[in-house]
C-alpha cells in the first residue's frame, strides 16, 4: 500500500490527520468529512482528499470517512500500527522532559532507554528509567533492537553521538540539538529547533 | 526587502541557513559557498542560491558569501536583528525545559514571563522566572507588550489559553500541545509535536 514516492510534504500531513481523527475517536465520533478535517487543521478539503487518494480510496461520496477505519489505514501507512521503542540520549532539561513525555501513548512510540555521559547522572532515575552510560549505548541499543532515537545532547556532542547511534543500528533520529547532522543513506533525521520555528513566525511580524 | 509572497517552504529554510552561518562565524570563518552550506544541510547548492536570490544578491561569483554580511541580511529578513520577548504558558516538564532553554541566545528571542494555573506552582521559580497566575495573563502580556508565546499546556486547555493570548495581543504562538489551534487572521502558529515528527520517520521504516 505504501508508495515510497509520495512527496515528503504529504507524509508530513498524515500525522496531523491521524492525530485529529484520534481526537475525534476519543469523543466517540464515527464519521467525519474532508471539510471538517480541513476546518480543524486549516487545510483545504480538496487538499486532504488529494493527499489521502495517494494511498487508496477511503471516503465515500456523500457519507464521508469512517473514523476508526481511516485511523487504522493511516496508522498502517505510517507504520504506527505497532509500537516502536525509543532511546533518549541526553538527560538534561530537554531529555528529561522527553523521557517523561506522556504524549506518545497510542501514537506508536514509547521511551525504552535513557543514556547520558555525566557520571553524576548515570544510575539516577528519570521517569521510570535508570540513566545508562552512553559508553554502553551501542551494545544496549543492539541488544534491545532499538531503531529510533531522540537526541537531546549539546550541539557540540550531537554528531559524535549520532555516529554511535548509526553504528548501533538506529534508522530514525529526532534531533533536538540545534545542528544539522550527517547520516548515511538509510538513516533519517527530523529536527526540533524551537528558535528556528520561532524565526519562521517572526518573519511575518513587524 | 522582505517580500511577503515568498513561499513558506523557503522561509522555513532561512533559519537553517542562519543557524549554520552563525556556527561558521563562531569558528571565526569569514566566507562560505552555497556548496558548503548545501553539504552541511543536505540541500542542493542550486536550491540555496535560488532561495537567497528571492531576497537580494548576496554572493559574488567565484568569491562566495561573506558570512557576517549574510548573517546580518538573513537576520533582518527574519526580523531577528532585534530580540523578541516570549511568554511561556504551562510550567510542567515541557514548559520548564523551554523556560530554562539556553538555545535562544543570539537567535532573536528570550523568555520574559512564565504562567501557570496551578496554585502550587504560582509564585515558585523556574529558571530566573517567578511563575505568574494565568488569570493575570492578559494584563501582564499587554503591559510587557509581549507578542510571542510558547504554549506548553495540556491539549484540553490549549485552545482556551490561545484565546487569552490572542486577546492579549500575541501574534505568534509556538504550540507544544498536540492539537491544532484556531486563531484569527494575523496570528500565526507553529507546532512542535514530537510524536508527529517521529511518525514522519516511521513512515520510511519497515
Amino acid at each position: 500500500m505504501t508508495n515510497k514516492e509520495v512527496p515528503n510534504i504529504i507524509i508530513g500531513r498524515l500525522p496531523l490527520y491521524l492525530r485529529t481523527l484520534q481526537q475525534m475517536a476519543g469523543q466517540n465520533r464515527r464519521v467525519t468529512s474532508s471539510q471538517e478535517l480541513g476546518e480543524r487543521l486549516g487545510i483545504s478539503a480538496a487538499q486532504i482528499r488529494k493527499d489521502l487518494s495517494q494511498f487508496g480510496e477511503y471516503g465515500k461520496q456523500g457519507t464521508g470517512y469512517d473514523i476508526p477505519f481511516l485511523i487504522a489505514q493511516i496508522s498502517k501507512i505510517l507504520h504506527v500500527d505497532r509500537v516502536w521503542d525509543i532511546a533518549v540520549v541526553g538527560s538534561g532539561d530537554v531529555g528529561h522532559a522527553v523521557a517523561r513525555y506522556q504524549g506518545f501513548t497510542n501514537r506508536g512510540f514509547r521511551v525504552a532507554a535513557v543514556f547520558d555521559n555525566d557520571p553524576a547522572k548515570i544510575g539516577q532515575k528519570v521517569g521510570n528509567f535508570v540513566i545508562q552510560d552512553v559508553a554502553n549505548l551501542i551494545p544496549e541499543i543492539r541488544k534491545a533492537k532499538i531503531q529510533v532515537a531522540m537526541l537531546a545532547v549539546p550541539a557540540s556532542q550531537a554528531q559524535g553521538v549520532t555516529d554511535l547511534l548509526v553504528q548501533a543500528g538506529v534508522k530514525s533520529i529526532l534531533n533536538y540539538a540545534p545542528i544539522s547532522l550527517n547520516v548515511p543513506a538509510g538513516v533519517r533525521v527530523q529536527y526540533i529547533d524551537p528558535a528556528a520555528h520561532l524565526q519562521m513566525l517572526s518573519y511575518y511580524m513587524d
